[in-house]
């Protein structure tokens, strides 16, 4: 087992990210989600996609969607970038391909970010474009979630925010490479020190802050769903790079789902980075694991 | 007079390319348009424009729709790429820049290349699409046409092949850091050697042999236009980088047109490298040279 000579694009991205924030440790906000604005270079076109800008209930979002699917089915996606970084534009192509390889269309939310707006912004912003999607006569069983890193975390709390606001629970959700401990105390923080090129626990710590502001809790479910109660979620889909600090994160949201008497599947990917999804359509790494998500939830979204 | 600092990121793009191909000269078809497909890295999302693809009556092109834009006028865009790399996915982000300042619509045709379509195969695409825009009950005044480096000779040689079909000509061309002369003879490949970063005389040559096939001719007007017949062209308006190889084709260009008594403006824009349009919301200089195309266009296709 050898990770692809392609998966090495994301490792120079993310190396690049390292070296110029060791060059320059007081980076502006705007500069750095410039920089951050990058992270969906590594991935290809999925071709056969459409975007189009949308106002989900007060939330900016963009719809991915491929030609010929199933209109009525929704995957409801929450990008990554720490709570400050990412948008709907740096996750457009990666998730178009998940799009794409489940028949569906993806809406990507653009929700509100820190230090702007701190938590609880993006959460609510992400279970606002949920009950959006309700409203327009989606059926909560057509809508699977789905997100990455900090939109991985989304991916668990919107769903917690929801059920507050008495919402029905969509058909799944599937968090890549979750970040749920505000503190990176996370055992693999230490096990993988030399093998994540991106996420340090310094990083972590400053995002986290950054996320909750003067006022926020770290223990808040809101903010990690390890403190939640995560009984009455639906089929839960967990996808990790074994080279990951936050492999810890993974697995103890896969255990407390499990110990909430849920239903949970975890696909460690080996030598895999921080979302190596990323390399859809560059990677045969990310390929797999983009077939693995439209495999797992096609049927629970009654889709063929 | 100096170049931003922001617009180094497309001397970066290009010394990268220059450096793969000098590392490996015998780069397989499909390695070097993976590369070239990194083009528009450099170009910020425009933000509040769709992206749809479309069967542009054969031709396969990408509809780049700013919101509240006039659905009825067109600027009609033909990508670079020496007719052998670029894509409508590579020019989606700098074109949809145009259509934002401008308030139109752009159709970025995705027409065939070389080796597999030899010339006439792109131009017969772009004069294909053109057709279908007219087909649809789009004004011929309300259409303008642009494209870039190889693209800017098909910004000229469209409207020849549409003259020859019996076609009314569109209200204007927009040729950018136009590719013409198949030889490489400007003047400018020696004066300017040392400052265009990409393109050399070696590259051209070999594009040229590629794009026009064994039987293709280096005198024909439908892939050089300072060959053709120029009289009758809609106004045109040419810009170009000042430290480009191929200032002397937009020059020459220039000077062809007013020969033809035309209506002809090419504006220099000092130490630019070839299509640094790119640099569209990343770079003051292409940010510029947007507005300058929009303010020049705009009164063209009757818009205010």
């Amino acid at each position: 087992m050898m990770a692809s000579k392609q998966s090495e694009q994301l490792d120079t991205l993310y190396k690049s990210w390292i070296a110029a924030l060791g060059a320059n440790p007081e980076m502006p906000l705007d500069e750095l989600r410039a920089m951050f604005e990058h992270w969906g270079d590594v991935t290809a076109e999925p071709g056969g996609v459409d975007y189009i800008e949308v106002d989900a209930g007060g939330v900016p979002a963009l719809w991915a969607t491929p030609k010929g699917c199933a209109q009525d089915r929704v995957l409801l996606c929450a990008h990554g970038g720490g709570y400050v970084c990412g948008s709907m534009y740096t996750h457009r192509k990666v998730y178009g391909h998940f799009a794409k390889a489940i028949g569906c269309r993806a809406l990507i939310v653009h929700y509100r970010r820190a230090p702007d707006h701190v938590h609880p912004a993006p959460v609510d912003d992400m279970a606002r474009a949920y009950k959006w999607l309700l409203d327009q006569g989606i059926a909560p069983k057509h809508i699977a979630l789905t997100g990455d890193s900090a939109g991985g975390g989304l991916a668990i709390t919107t769903l917690l925010r929801a059920r507050e606001q008495g919402l029905p629970m969509p058909a799944a959700t599937i968090p890549l490479s979750p970040w749920l401990d505000m503190d990176g105390t996370g055992a693999t923080f230490e096990t993988n020190k030399e093998k994540d090129v991106l996420v340090m626990r310094e990083i972590i710590q400053n995002m986290a802050a950054t996320f909750l502001g003067e006022k926020g809790n770290k223990q808040d479910p809101l903010a990690n769903p390890l403190r939640g109660d995560l009984r009455g979620l639906p089929p839960v889909y967990i996808q990790v790079g074994g080279y990951e600090t936050l492999l810890s994160d993974s697995q103890n949201l896969a255990e407390a789902v499990r110990r909430a008497d849920g239903d949970v599947k975890i696909d460690v990917y080996p030598e895999m980075q921080h979302v190596f999804q990323f390399l859809a359509g560059t990677a045969p790494e990310a390929d797999k694991a983009v077939q693995d998500i439209a495999a797992w939830v096609k049927p629970k979204l009654g889709l063929k």
